[in-house]
């Protein structure tokens, strides 16, 4: 198949590679287009104000693909567009993250913007990344598990702006316990800024907060982490709601 | 009402400026925390890796509220948890933005990304931006839009995780037809990419793409608006589908 990779942390970080290795193992045509700096947290921003600049990108000696000089966004559509436009591509595939996008963090991701940006270029698109924690990064993994996950869904349409968001547990692939399919996980932070004083004696502000779970549902997608499973949520990138219009409609004044 | 407004146009844009006037005389408590600059685009962001500067700003002589060195959401959490952390919020208002906030424009967009942090923090949150075209730019139109409609829905608790996105149109207020409740519309672009060489004979590339309307459907938000309604599109951040869900679990290969 044809996959256009790209991802938020730039087209030199780690993943990125393990992905576009594991991928051309397993027989795919692998296009790469991808921020030249590092992006994360840009959300899905495209750049419509600045013009953007497209670089062959080295690593280790030999073509990987672009670079490009904008968001995660922005390097799909010149993928798309520019890049790779007489490739009629099977995917866009973004990452592997260095970092978690499960809950409500698919609404900050560079990566998972990305993907969607893909889902509305009616490409089948996927966000994927690692939920690290501690020293090691087991990039391997989620690139092992891609692969073997895109064989079992490769005939599939995805319906019209849907996309997968996975996150693999940062664990050797061997003990994996497998997948499973979640929901947008409610995990809350108990708040937290810090006021502390510069060398010139102005203030300043860090925010923070503790992640404070809530809920132990099967299908939460930080639960199946937790528990060793690779995590799977299907999203559609749809945000109105019945629930709330009936709630509005039945109460309003007039 | 106590209610925090931001944007991310900054806190010295004419939209904000507007909202607070029609709020305060409306008989509102506004409390303002805002980017510093012009934060467009920017998305859901939230900073954790830098620190935030907040500072004093005036607008006209007096106090207008706080400026935020950094994103629209980081503001709405200086916001609640710092400048005004004593005072117990009814509302987070976001606007008045220049400019449309519509359809897929929703996962752009740092007005709806600062109401979404609203949200997450368990406040009644609502997006206003105005549909600009052409010159003129009638903000008191959106401006005496929310005090109204503020009244209408005051007694209604909102759902977990929702908010709502509102759009009015670029007219008179006089010349509004009423409001509409309405879906995010599925507005496609004919994609564009415009190639061209700098003075030094570099090549660079514009993104555009001419807006392509899809649908014609009543609740479209990009259709009520274009009618002259005021687009409300109640929504809920939660973006996990049951639908692509069945769709895998059927067709999977084992």
């Amino acid at each position: 198949m044809n996959i256009l990779v790209t991802n938020d942390d730039g087209v030199f970080a780690k993943g990125i590679k393990v992905l576009v290795e594991n991928l051309k193992q397993a027989g795919h045509n692998v296009y790469v287009s991808a921020p030249l700096e590092e992006q994360s947290g840009m959300g899905h921003g495209i750049t419509l104000h600045t013009p953007l600049r497209m670089q062959r990108a080295e690593r280790d000696g030999v073509f990987f693909g672009y670079s490009v000089s904008g968001k995660p966004a922005d390097s799909v559509k010149i993928g798309l567009l520019e890049a790779f436009k007489d490739i009629e591509m099977d995917y866009v595939i973004s990452g592997i993250n260095r970092g978690a996008n499960l809950g409500t963090d698919m609404f900050y991701s560079g990566t998972f913007g990305a993907a969607a940006e893909g889902a509305f270029s009616g490409k089948k698109s996927i966000a994927l990344s690692l939920v690290l924690s501690g020293d090691d990064a087991y990039f391997e993994t989620a690139g092992k598990f891609i692969t073997s996950f895109l064989d079992k869904i490769s005939e599939i349409d995805f319906p019209q702006d849907s996309m997968l968001n996975i996150n693999v547990p940062n664990i050797p692939h061997t003990e994996l316990k497998g997948f499973k399919f979640t929901k947008q996980g409610n995990k809350k932070f108990l708040d937290d800024i810090i006021e502390r004083e510069d060398t010139q004696g102005n203030t300043y502000y860090w925010l923070g907060g503790k992640p404070h779970e809530i809920g132990d549902e099967d299908d939460n997608d930080f639960i199946a982490v937790k528990n060793g499973y690779v995590s799977i949520t299907p999203v559609k990138l749809v945000l109105d709601s019945d629930e709330f219009k009936d709630v509005l409609i039945n109460k309003m004044k007039k």
